[in-house]
């Protein structure tokens, strides 16, 4: 680890799932702003949305400081789900910032949902990874190259890091600060945020709810995933 | 319960920290907007900064949909913490507005050193309260009306909810769901969240880290807590 500040991108969209976001970025902002520089990130500067339950974009607003034009240089990329996700499976724009920015960060993390988009993106070919279990065959659904693992917390593979669902992610990003700053450092963090920190990446009492959600909501699920 | 959606006011202020307002405002979402309406409040309405770990007003900006002026009538009101907290703690306007919409509100619930606000607002006089483990006395030097409680993750006094550090706000937030909706509607959260609910109110492991971030920063924890 360098005295750099490590930039950290956070990526917005309409219908992103607030604590995909807030529950790493608290994390991180634990670590102060001479150890991390957070970056907010949208395909346009502005206010985005956050997904309220199952409605896109009807929850509180984010300002994006940044769209993908202007995005700073990042050492790390966090991609939140939500199901604002669904669109942006369609959205060039943010598969090809994805793509371009997985190329070169130290650090690609993302939770629930996320990690459909970056399968679709093509950046997980050949890894194991993650995602929300109760929606779990959406990111089954955009890539066979990946070994999908449907028990686990969150998988780490190089530099990707997924996550399970929502607040899995919290769990990840302390894993993500362990390795990029140290024990000392991630459990400092814990402290000061009052976490109890699941570390066995592996132990998720959630898999037993795999596709629930899905089940639910019917035809809706089975579109969702092809 | 009758059918009309819970007003949940969200309190915003320069410096409040993010998971203290996210992990609460996720956990409402999953209700959906039928059950709930968020609103996010500022003094002025506009984007707000996070607190980026000590520094106030240097994390992401959220953005406030009302102002006081102009605030709908609230069924609830959260108020999170931050190092933001302490420049508040003289702001009249914000501790009217806490004064006003406690007399009225269902639930009021602080995560953090929200409670010092709470506490400085007087409207925990005569009430058990908690808050913020690492930084305590910044609530305790507030009120001696309250009975503070150093060791609970929660406290529930009547429409009081106070949590401790920003994490115990989540399990707390269940807590408040549990009473406005039901066990049911607070597991299927827990559950759609992939959160591990700590619902135990006196569970508190971080009760052990008392002031020590206050003893820390020396004679600035001093002050703040006079």
């Amino acid at each position: 680890m360098t005295n750099a500040a490590f930039h950290l991108g956070a990526l917005l969209y309409p219908g992103f799932e607030m604590l995909d976001l807030f529950g790493p970025l608290e994390m991180f902002s634990m670590l102060g702003s001479q150890a991390v520089k957070i970056h907010t990130i949208a395909e346009q500067p502005g206010p985005v949305a956050a997904a309220m339950g199952t409605e896109v974009g009807a929850g509180p607003r984010v300002v994006a400081e940044h769209g993908f034009a202007d995005a700073p240089v990042l050492d790390g990329l966090l991609v939140p789900g939500g199901f604002g996700t669904v669109p942006e499976l369609g959205n060039d724009a943010l598969l090809n910032f994805i793509r371009e920015r997985a190329a070169t960060a130290r650090v690609v993390a993302s939770v629930c949902t996320g990690s459909a988009l970056l399968a679709k993106a093509g950046v997980l070919d050949g890894r194991r990874a993650t995602s929300n279990k109760q929606f779990f065959e959406l990111a089954r659904g955009q890539s066979d190259r990946v070994t999908w693992v449907e028990r686990a917390r969150w998988v780490e593979d190089g530099p990707f890091f997924t996550s399970s669902g929502v607040s899995a992610g919290t769990d990840m990003s302390l894993a993500v600060i362990e390795r990029l700053f140290g024990s000392e450092a991630a459990e400092t963090v814990m402290k000061a945020a009052e976490y109890t920190w699941h570390r066995d990446a592996d132990d998720d009492p959630f898999a037993a709810e795999l596709n629930s959600l899905a089940a639910m909501l019917g035809s809706a699920g089975t579109d969702l995933s092809s």
